[in-house]
């Protein structure tokens, strides 16, 4: 078994190294990851510049392979070029912070799991609902297992998008399988003034906190303990407006 | 009428022009464009460093405002901060180059146009299958049909992504909605080494042509000189494997 770890916190992260020392109990794990942190790229990558790769070291043994690039670099870069043979699982993470609802767009994470997908690699981006200081056993342990299920399962390559809540793993409630919610963040943007008079903005706002009553989402499941997993698409279509909107474009345009 | 205007290839573009002049004619058009070319940003936002925001001018005159980000950050930025009040449609484009298939997901175009429909701001994304040097007439005219489509549909706001074949206006054969196609470029890396010995890599590779016979693609559509559009989502759940997703973890996991 060979599986291609990235993330997009970047190489030297703790939760990417917590990972490669849980899953590497299984299979051969090839790391390839941003050379830095590469928070909120969602699915960029980088085609008007070269990728500058370098064997990283830590502690003078191996770690992996640094690309000056995004999450999606990585593991277009790593299946194709530097695994050394086909790669059965891509694991991306483990992601300090959550990536549920409208967030999921922009996460480095879960975009390198959509990139295997693409690739027709079946892939993992794993999440633990923390900015602190994290203790990733939970995590990890759980991204093991959820390795295991996938690989024991062949379906068409899917990316599966896990969250795990950071409480202590006898805590965790279960194992949510949900949709993705709405939730965002409701911008406001912070308007400074540079020492060279120039004028400058934040982003701030807080993410808006969803209705948990009746909704069945990751954001709201994660609240209650559970982990999540949602499988993401590669297919961007809202298939629930294609009839309504091709009758409307044949009757505003009946010459075309 | 207030349109907000942005593209991917930066706020000099000719394309951002063309789409200005045309859509000055039905509305006040604020441009808010990224400072410099972000092709291939996908949703990428700013997160980690603030934007820089200028009022950037033309020959003397206001043109709009340059921001130092991605597209979705001129999207946010636009209608929270800059374009003085409610925002009633967002028009991205006219890119150059089509964006159909899996380039979709990499598109800051399309990304753009889906943060405006995250923000409950309905949106285009206007693209034209040419690389080379472009004669926007037929994108821009086709431009402000569609604009006025849509604010005459109410409806929950959504992103439309639209593809303009480079032919002679009376020579595009139609109109066609139609869902995206999963046509992809086939990534090859070609490795060199820099004069201080440092490994680099060029992605490279040519596009899939997908198989027209039977297709209903964007990309196939495209092909055969019809304007395409299809509705884009920001819900990325695969709805169509949840059900199975969850009877295998069921069955996998029975203790948690």
């Amino acid at each position: 078994m060979r599986f291609l770890l990235t993330n997009d916190d970047g190489i030297y992260a703790r939760g990417l190294a917590a990972l490669y020392q849980e899953l590497s109990k299984d299979a051969e794990c090839i790391v390839v990851a941003p050379e830095v942190e590469q928070s909120a790229v969602g699915h960029a990558i980088t085609i008007f510049r070269p990728l500058m790769v370098r064997k990283a070291r830590k502690n003078g043994s191996f770690l992996g392979y640094a690309v000056a690039g995004t999450p999606a670099d990585c593991v277009k870069i790593g299946i194709c070029e530097l695994a050394g043979g086909p790669v059965d699982l891509v694991v991306s993470g483990i992601n300090r912070g959550a990536n549920v609802g409208i967030n999921v767009l922009y996460s480095g994470t879960v975009s390198a799991a959509t990139e295997a997908a693409i690739q027709r690699v079946p892939s993992i981006a794993v999440s633990l609902d923390t900015h602190q200081e994290a203790d990733f056993t939970a995590a990890t342990r759980f991204a093991r297992r959820i390795a295991a299920f996938v690989l024991r399962h062949p379906q068409p390559p899917v990316a599966l998008n896990v969250n795990v809540p950071a409480i202590p793993e006898a805590e965790i409630k279960g194992i949510a399988v949900v949709k993705q919610g709405h939730a965002r963040l409701m911008e406001n943007f912070d308007r400074r003034i540079d020492p060279r008079e120039n004028i400058y903005y934040w982003l701030a706002g807080e993410t808006e906190l969803p209705a948990c009553e009746d909704e069945d989402t990751d954001a709201c499941a994660l609240k209650r303990g559970m982990i999540t997993i949602t499988p993401i698409c590669f297919d961007l279509t809202r298939y629930d407006l294609l009839d309504s909107l091709k009758s409307g474009i044949k009757d505003h345009f009946p010459r075309l």
